[in-house]
């Protein structure tokens, strides 16, 4: 036998013998897909089929249960979209489902090596001790290289770790995708001369299939530290893929877009920590950018802190990710985000500093704010 | 200016009021993501910024409003993935916003090919008129190659337009991907030859990431009729560039999973039609695989019947698709499934027909049925 990696779900139901049945069917859903009565004997039955490991009833009041199933590690085919699939593949579509939590496995570990650098990693290219990373994105659309490019510069000068590309910009005609990062790691470089800070600059480069590879080594080549990807648009197995790549070399931060109906829902897809934590380790980001709590998303407090947790809790030796709560941050929150994350954190910080007169005092504000 | 596109969203709201300040949120939001205050003026704020066109109560009786907001061409950036993140990155993370329905533009035309196909060509395929489609998979993981391809080879032999991989069917050990394509193309070959039928087999390719399109070839080079792929795994831009690939030629069939929590809230993702019938129409699907309604999947009739709909409504002249409804189909349900849908559709019945003692014969029964 396969050693057998398992996921918890949350399973509405009004009793317990419909929470059995319907995590059954889910064993049999995620894997076999086939009537109960015609699964094949001996591997198909004993290996391959979902097995129901534990049932219990939710501990935190939500009307339902708790049902872990473990999977075989021989369905995983070497292939994170399958592994994928087997956690949520067709279930993701019955309401009333959700994946709490993953345990892990040889197989998946085999697969999945994670990030290859993580928090540490980052404050060392950082210039930095155990204290918070600070993030700024160039934007809006529509500006020209050289107006983005100036923000970067001033970001940078202003004591930002880390410059991104807002993950709306692309390859548009009013700033090329590769004009842009040139400009960009160019405009980055002059103020770290300036500075001597070791600001990075980390375009965006989710685009079309057959070019998120090709922008993100191009990144590479030209001196970008490190790139941004929304996994949700460009498929969950891209940042695993580069992250294995013995010949790329950058650090990975994955962007929410078109995420959201994986986890805003309290009755389908996953539970925050389970998606923007674990699964986001597995896939190798190192920084994970969620919306955080009293912005203008709707995530609560406690579910932000239980992604930071996710991004460092024990993950089968995977290195510790960077939680990068952003959306709606402002000056006057930092002392709330201090309270809540501590430390271990990347403010993302956009919009706010733009609204004031002097972006590169803004920034020097933020960053004491941040150090104070 | 350029030509503008637009997104109907759903807005949870108590008033009108509030409708319309959550409306003019998402126009931000899904552009410039900055303050309004600070859109510079001129081409950013005139040309990208979403502009609200319309506002109106829900006619349908849901809690809320109908809002549609026009885009710039400019800011797709000739780049599918970009529009998916205008008409719903950030703001899929906002509770009680929906995603109705799409209007189309020049931009996206001339990004979004479409279907190469289209139900036209799937049915000459198939060596039939204007009759139903068939299609059945290949399943349970954990079977040999060998047991795979005999249950091809019988469902071509009893009839079934199309055979697939069940979508779970990868690269596992117990049956290569390469091994299992070259057997199954065979089978169905075989009993091809012996009924005279124009059976084609689809394999599976949704996988790693620098695999896909590399499988998908190989399944055009060895003689497959087809292939599928699961959007939401694979990656939102597979299929729309595997549907542009001049070189490539075979039939592209999409498989839901992984998708389900971009449809099954009502307070997250998207309607039905925009979902299953718009999106995968511009990604270039040919025909479309949802769960049908009274299966074990939770879709009502309307919800199937919108999808079935938005698979031929007029769409910027791109070719009618295919919907191919499965999950739980049984030979006692066509009946009530053509009085639904009518003869543009492909039933996808898979578990149903393997627990019949005759597999050729169940098959034969269900094309009997169907064509009655």
């Amino acid at each position: 036998m396969a050693p057998r990696f398992s996921v918890t779900y949350f399973v509405r139901a009004a009793d317990a013998g419909e929470a059995k049945a319907r995590a059954l069917d889910i064993a049999l859903e995620q894997t076999v897909e086939i009537p109960r009565d015609v699964v094949p004997k001996g591997y198909v039955e004993e290996e391959i089929l979902g097995r129901l490991e534990s049932l219990e009833k939710s501990p935190d009041g939500r009307p339902g249960f708790l049902a872990t199933i473990s999977y075989s590690d021989d369905d995983i085919g070497g292939d994170f979209p399958q592994f994928l699939n087997i956690v949520f593949g067709n279930s993701s579509i019955k309401p009333g489902l959700k994946v709490e939590d993953i345990g892990l496995s040889p197989g998946i570990l085999a697969l999945c090596k994670g990030p290859r650098y993580g928090i540490a990693s980052l404050r060392a290219r950082a210039g930095i001790g155990e204290s918070p990373l600070l993030m700024s994105a160039i934007k809006p659309v529509g500006l020209s290289t050289k107006e983005l490019a100036g923000l970067a510069h001033d970001f940078a000068l202003g004591g930002m770790h880390f410059v991104k590309d807002d993950h709306g910009l692309v390859d548009q005609k009013t700033s090329r995708f590769d004009e842009r990062l040139r400009a960009c790691v160019e405009a980055v470089g002059e103020a770290n001369a300036k500075s001597g800070g070791k600001t990075s600059f980390v375009p965006n480069v989710t685009g079309p299939a057959n070019a998120v590879i090709e922008r993100a080594k191009q990144a590479q080549e030209v001196g970008a530290g490190g790139v941004m990807i929304a996994p949700a648009l460009a498929g969950y197995d891209v940042i695993r893929t580069l992250a294995a790549d013995p010949d790329f070399t950058l650090p990975i931060i994955s962007h929410p877009a078109f995420s959201g109906a994986n986890v805003v829902s309290p009755d389908c897809g996953f539970s925050h920590r389970a998606f923007f934590g674990a699964l986001h380790r597995l896939m190798g980001a190192d920084a994970v950018i969620y919306p955080n709590f009293g912005g203008r998303f709707g995530f609560t407090r406690e579910e932000c802190l239980s992604i930071a947790r996710a991004c460092s809790a024990e993950l089968g030796g995977l290195k510790a990710i960077v939680p990068a709560p952003g959306g709606g941050m402002t000056l006057n929150r930092v002392a709330e985000m201090r309270e809540a994350y501590g430390n271990d954190i990347m403010y993302l910080v956009g919009g706010a500093l733009l609204q004031e007169t002097s972006l590169v005092e803004a920034c020097r504000r933020l960053f004491a704010a941040v150090h104070a």
